[in-house]
C-alpha cells in the first residue's frame, strides 16, 4: 500500500465519517491510516458499526492523530468545529474535505446569520472551494480547502442548474419541495427518528426555516447572475436513504419542450448524472447507495410549466461521496474511482 | 336492528368498500343489509379480508342485490359504472354515494377531457351534490345523490377553503405537493406496489396529469369566484395510509400572520378539522385510520409566503369515513355517529 | 356521566398507558377522571401524543392524584413500583390492575432471581390473580389486584393452553420462537430502535434470558400440572405493532389430527380468539389494533408435530386490551365493552 | 476486455438474474457477453430495472444466445429448465452454475417428491456438485455443473455445519425457525407481496412443506453421517433483504461452552463466515447486500441447550454471491474477486 494516498477521517463515528469509510476501505488508491471521534476513542469502528467486524477493525482514535497521519483529511462535524482544523491542514499544506457547513457560505454575514457564528480565520475562508464537483470541477482540482454541499442543496442545485445555465426560467423565485430519508438525521437518538414514532408516519420539518436555504440560494444565484430566492420545504420520509427534490419552474413564453430538454444535454458527458428518458419519473431506490444524481424532466403543457425531480442518496452523492469524488479530482485520480458502485435494483 | 337504517356497499371487495364495511359494522344507527363484487360474488368478504374472520362473515352478492336490499347505498366502483346505478336509485328514492369520479365534475366537458366518457343522463347530474362534507353541509342534507370527493381534492380543498374565503391569496395559480400511502392504489396488484420494488422507495407520478386535478381547480374556484389553476405533483409514499398535501400560497402584500390565522377560524367549531398550534407541524400518523384532517399553517416572514400543510387518511376522510359523515348527514344522525375513532398514537 | 365507573391511569406518558387512554375515551361505561406520568406532571397528554389534540386534552396528575380520584386503576411502571400503590388501593378497597410485572409471579424467588427484588408486602401478593382473561375469568371476577400478563405469555399462554389442557404435548419442553414490533421496547429513545438501525433490520434478543421466561413457565406448568419449560428467543420486527409466536409442539403418538382441532374447540365461545380454519395461517397484520388472538394450527404429518402460530396486538391483548377485558369483568360489564374494534384490514 | 472470462445469465430479468448482473458488471475477470430472458428479449434490462440506466444497458436475448455466446453460464429459472440447458453446455464441456433448484438433490425420489419431475438425464445428474461453497471446495474446483444452494439451506446449513461436525448435538432432530425479507418471493406479483397487504405485516407460510427442506435435510445427513429431520418454519418479514435462521440445538451433556466455540473455531480462517463474539448477536442489516454470512451462538445455560442464529442476504450469499463464489473458484480467481462488499452500516 506503499503509493497510496494516505487519507483520515474526523468524526467517522457519525454517519457521513462511517460511510467514507466504507466507500474508502474498497478505494484502490488511497489508504485510511487514521479515524477519530469525540466521543468513543479507544473503540474500535466496529463496535458502533458492526458491518465492520472482521473487515475493518481499526480503532477510533483522536482528531488531531488524524490530522498528523492523513495528507488527506475528511471531517465530518458539527458546525463550528472545522475552522481550526481546516487552518492546521492549510498551514501544512494537506487537504482538508469538510462535510459540514464551515466552508460553505462565502459570506460571513449569512454563516452569522443562519448558524450563529462568526468567520475566525477570514484570510482562510477566502480559499474555500464550494465542492459541488459537476459545476466547479477546475477549481476544486487546484484546491485543498473543500466545502462539500449539502445533501439537499446536491440534489436542487444540480437539479435546476441546467435551468438558469440556459436561463428558461421565467421568475428569479422557486418552490422546492424535498425529501429526505431519515439518515439525514444521522446517529443521535431523537423522538423523530425513534420506530414506533417516524415508521408509518410523514410530515415537513424546518419550513422556510431549514440551513440549506442560504447554501441554495447562494450558488442558484451564481448560476443565473441575479438574486434567486427559494421557498424550501424537507420532509422526512419513513425509510433509511435518499432525497427526492420535486423543483417547480415557471417557463419564459417562448421556451419550448425541446428547449428543455437541450438545457440538460449539458449533463450529457457526466457520469454521474443521468437525465432520464422523457415518459421515466426519477426515484430515490435507484440512486440508493450510489453515488448518481438522477434526474426527470416534466413539462406540463397545459400551464407552460416544468417540474424538475432530482434524486440522490443524501449519504453518498450527498456527502461522502461527493466528497471522495472531489478527493480524487484533487489527488488526479479518475473521478469514478471506489465510486461505480450500482444501486440495487430491489 | 328493526330501527336502523338499511345500509348495502356496491364494490365492497375494493379498499374503500372494505373499509366502509369496516366502519359501519361498528356504526349504531345503520345495518349492512348486503355488499356486492364483480369478481368475487358469492365468496365471504373475510375470505378477500381476513380481519373480518369471525366478525363479520357475509357473503358478496351483486350489484342490483344491494340495491334492491338497501335504502342506503354506497358505491365504490371504477369510473362509468356508477350513473346506471344512481339512475335506479333516483327513480326508487334511494340514497346513493359514489365514492368514485362520476359524479364530482359539474361540467361533462371535464369528465369528458379527463376520463374519456359522455354523461348519458344529464338530468341525474344536475342533482348531484359535491360531498366536501365541511363546505356543503347544507346542501348534502337534502340530496340524494352525492360524488364523494377525492382523496387528494379532500385533503388540498380542506387545507386551502379558508385562505380562498378570505381572499388572502395573492395569485390565483397554487404548487400543491401531495404524497400518499399506497393503499391509494387499491387492491390490485402492479409493479409499483410490488414490495420489493415499493419499500424503500418514493417517486411522483402522473405529474401534472392526474385526474383529480380537474376537482380541484372546479372546487377551489367556487370557493373563489375567480377561476384558479394548480400544478399538482402527487408522489406514491412506501406506507400504508394517509396523505399529506404541502400547498404554497403567495400571500397579499398587506396581508399578516394573524390574518391567516384567523382565516382558520372558520373551523373553530369543526369537529373532524384540527387546525394545529402555531410551532406545531400536522403528520398523517396522527389521522392515520381517522375522519380527521390535521392542518399546520406556516407563515415564512423572509419571503412574506405561506405553506399550508394539510393531512388526511386517504381510506376515512379521503374515502369511507366523509361518505359515511354524509350518510349521517342525509339520515339525521349525528355527524360523528361511528366516526369517532383517535387515530393510534403509535 | 355520573353513573360512570372512575376510572385512573399511572403511567399515562408510557406507551401501554397511552394506549389504555385511546381505548378507554371510547368505552361507554367508565369516565377517565385521572391520567399521571413521573416525567411530565403538568403537560397534557396530547404534547406527548399529538392524537389526542382537541379529543382528549387532560393534564398529567401525580400518582397519587389517580389512585384518590379513581375507583379502577391502571398502572403502567417499570417493575418495582407498583407495590405501594396497590398497597393503598387494597387498603381503600379500589381496583388494581397492573400492566407491569409486580404482580404475576407466584413465588417470590422468580421475583428475585429475574427481577432482582423482593416482595415486601406477602400478603399483598396472597391477593393477586394473574389476569389471562380466558383462563382465570372466574377468579378475576372476585380480584381486585390483578397482574395483567406479559405481551409474549398472552400469545403463548393462550397459544399452548388447548395443548397442555388436552395433554396431546409428548414432551415437557417447548420451543418457541416469537417476533414483536418495536412498541414492545416502549416510548424510550434506543439504539435498538433508532429509525434508521432498526429498518430493514431483524434479530434476536435476549436468548434464553428474557423476563417473560418465568411467567410462561409457571403458568404453563399450572396448565399440566406439572414442570414445563421452554426455550423462547424473542426477535424485534422492524413495525410498529403485534406479536407472532411461532410454537413447536412433538404430539402424544396416538394423538391424530383431529385432536388436535377438538382440543382448540375449547375456545369456540371466546369471542376473542380466533382459531383459524385448516389451510389459513395467523397474522398479526389481522389482530393489529384488535383484542383478538388468531391462532393457527399446522400439523405436520410427515414427522408427526405440530407448530401452533399465535398472534396478537402486543399492545392490545397484550396491554392495554385485556386489562379493560380484566375491568369489564370485574366491573360487571359485557367483557367486549370498548373492544370491538376490528383491525385495519390494509 | 480480451482476457475475461466469457459469462452470460440466463433468467436475468429475475431478480436473482439481475443481481448477478449487478455483481458482475464491477468484476474484474469477467465480461458479460449476454443476458436472457423468455418473457422480455429484445428489451434492454434497464428497462425492468432502471438502476442499470446508462451503466449496462445490454438487451435481452434467447436462452440460447447465452449458451453460445458464454463460457461460464449462469441459470435462475423455475425448476424443469434447465436440465436441457445444463445438458448442452455440459456436451461442449462449459460451466453451468444453476441458481435453481434441478441439481441439488441426489436422489432423484427427493425431486420427484418435492418438485414433481423426474430426472431425464441421470448420467448429468452424476456430475452435478452442491454447491455450498465452504464445505465442497474442493469438489467444486473441478466441476463444471453446480446446483447452487437454495437461500434458506444456506443459511442453516452453514449455521449448523460446525455442530454436526463436531457430533456435539444430542438429537438428530432440529428446529429451524426462518425469517426471510421479500425478494425471496421473486420478481412476480402476488397478493402476499403486494405492499399494503405485505407492510406492517408477518406470518409464517408453507410450515413443514416447503421445498427446501429435503435440501436441508440431505446436506445435514451428510455432513452427520446419519439420517437428520428438520421441523422448518419459513415466515415471510415486510423487508426487502435477508434471511434470520433461528436453529435450536439440543447438546450433548458433557458439552462445554467453550466446546461449542471450539467447534466453530473451523471458520477462522472463512472470510465470508464471521462468528460473532460472545454476546453480540446477528442481525441480517449487517449482512445486507454482502456475501458474508453471520452466525452467532447462544448457549443457555440454564436449560444446557444452544441457539444458534445464522444471517445472509438471501439474493447475495443466498444466490448470486454464492454462485459468483463457486465460479471464481471453477476459474482460478481468488475467491473473492467481486465480492468485497461491506454492507452499508444505514
Amino acid at each position: 500500500m506503499q503509493n497510496r494516498i494516505k487519507v483520515g477521517i474526523i468524526g467517522a463515528s457519525g454517519y457521513a465519517g462511517a460511510e467514507l469509510v466504507r466507500l474508502l476501505i474498497n478505494h484502490n488508491k488511497v489508504e485510511i491510516v487514521s479515524i477519530s471521534s469525540q466521543s468513543y476513542i479507544g473503540q474500535p469502528l466496529s463496535h458502533l458499526y458492526p458491518t465492520f467486524f472482521g473487515v475493518y477493525d481499526a480503532v477510533l482514535e483522536s482528531d488531531l492523530d488524524v490530522i498528523e497521519k492523513a495528507d488527506v483529511i475528511f471531517a465530518s462535524l458539527p458546525h463550528g468545529y472545522c475552522e481550526k482544523y481546516a487552518s492546521i491542514c492549510d498551514k501544512q499544506n494537506k487537504v482538508f474535505i469538510d462535510l459540514g457547513a464551515d466552508f460553505r457560505l462565502d459570506q460571513e454575514v449569512d454563516y452569522q446569520n443562519w448558524y450563529g457564528l462568526n468567520y475566525n480565520e477570514k484570510e482562510l475562508h477566502s480559499k474555500q472551494v464550494y465542492g459541488l464537483t459537476e459545476m466547479n470541477r477546475d477549481i476544486i482540482k487546484d484546491s485543498k480547502l473543500i466545502g462539500n454541499p449539502g445533501c439537499y442543496p446536491t440534489s436542487i442545485l444540480l437539479g435546476l442548474y441546467p435551468v438558469l445555465k440556459s436561463k428558461i426560467n421565467k421568475t428569479n423565485h422557486f418552490v422546492i419541495d424535498s425529501k429526505s430519508g431519515t439518515t439525514g438525521a444521522g446517529k443521535s437518538l431523537s423522538e423523530a427518528t425513534h420506530f414506533p414514532r417516524c415508521n408509518e408516519s410523514f410530515h415537513p420539518y424546518k419550513i422556510g426555516d431549514h440551513r440549506h436555504i442560504p447554501e441554495i440560494e447562494q450558488e442558484l444565484s451564481k448560476m443565473q447572475g441575479e438574486q434567486i430566492t427559494v421557498q424550501f420545504t424537507p420532509h422526512l420520509l419513513p425509510i433509511n436513504r435518499g432525497i427526492v427534490s420535486t423543483i417547480y419552474v415557471d417557463l419564459n413564453d417562448n421556451v419550448s419542450k425541446e428547449d428543455v430538454y437541450n438545457a440538460y444535454k449539458i449533463y450529457d458527458n457526466e457520469y454521474f448524472i443521468r437525465v432520464l428518458n422523457e415518459g421515466d419519473v426519477a426515484d430515490l431506490k435507484f440512486v440508493k447507495y450510489s453515488n448518481f444524481c438522477d434526474i426527470s424532466l416534466h413539462y406540463d403543457k397545459r400551464l407552460h410549466k416544468l417540474v424538475v425531480v432530482s434524486c440522490i442518496d443524501n449519504m453518498v452523492k450527498g456527502a461522502a461521496g461527493q466528497a471522495i469524488q472531489n478527493m480524487n479530482i484533487i489527488c488526479g485520480f479518475d473521478e469514478t474511482e471506489g465510486l461505480k458502485i450500482v444501486a440495487p435494483a430491489f
